[in-house]
């Protein structure tokens, strides 16, 4: 299986800066102890996630006669609204299939940004869009599952190196695994005496599993789901899964109430609204500094949209994780 | 009165990098219309606000004689942070005047910054900062009215022409006015085409007053103390009304509502907690595009030290402004 390179991610990052940000490494005086903290926001990131990088960089190589006819994808998370963010920037239709109990507000802000949604039963999403897709001769980008993606995901990697040369650590989400695959190219090509290691959470370990197994485990979505990370649920690929085995140092995991107090610390220290799937990095150097390697840390922080109910009643409740200062 | 020069402001620009994080643009698509909006997110700054700018530019400009025995200020706000912060990187004592109301959390991390608390009546914290600074040999430094405070503060109008040089509109919140005075000279320096506005609450509209009737007019406490934007019932010195006379191109006011408003659609749509002060220049943005320039706008968010409690509320409470869509 052929691995996405250190220059396939820099082409992508040149290609993409036009709509993407280059988010700052936020050093973090509140996390002191076991080397410094940096955070890279990409909550603050155009649509809200790092998932532009990767929805963008594969648009942008897509054949144009393919690309001209529109693109499709199965999301109801932050693919989605990054795909059609990048494919309206273009004026390429889009189209998103989601299931039929997605929440209300992630269909509205989808179609809002100008794209097609097509509801069906959650089993269906991935087999509908891949017929639509051959039907319509629409180009399918899908979530993780594709080099292009895991590419401008790996920009976020790249520019980490960029800024901070001397990192020694990079902290990284592992959902489906094309962030993860991409940070860790790009680092351990530039810098190889980084750590980079995947955070998980506890309830969602089918990496973690996969990695200690040497073989893909998947664990079904009536277990994953009981995570609050809900960007954190997908399973690996066979393409991200050997990315992270090629390239990935270690994986740790988490706990629900670690994550949540991530997610509390965040706002009142960092300013930063981020979500659950996104909190997972930080939750990690909080409290769990005995499984990380010390030095100079970037902890990923890969999207903020958060349902603010939940976010409301994290603010007002009392820590209820130990360790943190 | 000799006025901070761009000069200057790149002189403090290169000293202050090893502990200023230069913050990004971040674009606002949420915000369509009226030519695009920018954010400059100084709430992810060191400390929280933009004040670690000034005050570390002002302590290092201090001759190390005079330095070395200490550095005092009056603040109950920002600045007492960041001094106190600046001041223990460079192994600087630190003492911050605070009035005996000030409200215990600030008390508490000011002085887990190292800085030491001197509580007084709240009428007296300047005379006592001034005479201990005297009696003690110290430096004092205080939060707006000095050429080095306002130097360090213009490098936020640096780094926004930097990164945005075909800017056309530049929003700045007004208080004691040296973030405003600061990048009013670095902005119509470096552009001068370029509109930069300043914005303030309606209940502390002393600077709009001031530059209206061409004298400084000062507000008492009682009455700007109404607004929720506390860091900006200040009233200019001299020295920041020189500035904003000579640099300023407007100044508009925003209502309680709209300043409300504008905190709630950070959160909800930029991931940002920006304290109600820092909020003021998205209010004018969304709420009062008929009294600014159209064009490329940036808005400086100055700071995200805001209280939880009136934070929650705004998130859980539905919108009272008109307007934004």
């Amino acid at each position: 299986m052929e691995l996405v390179s250190i220059d396939d991610i820099r082409t992508a990052a040149t290609s993409i800066t036009d709509l993407v940000v280059h988010t700052p490494l936020l050093p973090c005086p509140w996390a002191a102890g076991h080397g410094s903290l940096s955070l890279k926001p990409e909550n603050l990131q155009t649509t809200g996630s790092f998932k532009i990088r990767g929805a963008y960089n594969a648009i942008r190589r897509c054949p144009p006669s393919l690309r001209d006819r529109g693109v499709i994808t199965y999301s109801s998370g932050n693919h989605a609204q990054a795909l059609a963010y990048a494919a309206r920037a273009l004026g390429v239709p889009c189209t998103v299939v989601m299931p039929e109990d997605a929440r209300q507000v992630k269909v509205t802000a989808t179609r809002s940004l100008g794209a097609e949604i097509v509801l069906v039963p959650p089993a269906e999403r991935k087999d509908v869009a891949t017929r639509l897709a051959e039907t319509e001769g629409l180009a399918l980008i899908p979530p993780f599952d594709h080099p292009d993606v895991i590419g401008g995901q790996g920009t976020v990697g790249l520019e980490i190196v960029e800024d901070l040369p001397e990192v020694d650590v990079v902290l990284v989400p592992v959902g489906g695994g094309a962030l993860a695959s991409g940070v860790a190219t790009a680092v351990k090509s530039l810098r190889p005496s980084a750590s980079v290691i995947g955070v998980e959470p506890e309830l969602a370990a089918d990496a973690a599993e996969s990695l200690r197994s040497g073989r893909l485990c998947t664990w079904p979505m009536t277990r994953t789901g009981r995570t609050v990370a809900d960007g954190l649920r997908t399973n690996l690929s066979d393409l991200t899964f050997a990315h992270l085995r090629t390239h990935l140092d270690d994986l740790v995991t988490v706990s629900e109430e670690e994550i949540t107090d991530a997610v509390a610390h965040l706002a009142r220290s960092a300013h930063l609204i981020v979500e659950p799937s996104g909190a997972v990095t930080v939750a990690a150097y909080l409290f769990n500094k005995d499984r990380l390697p010390a030095g100079r840390t970037v902890a990923v922080l890969s999207g903020g949209n958060v349902d603010f109910g939940f976010f409301t009643n994290v603010l007002v409740a009392p820590s209820e994780s130990q360790g943190a200062d």
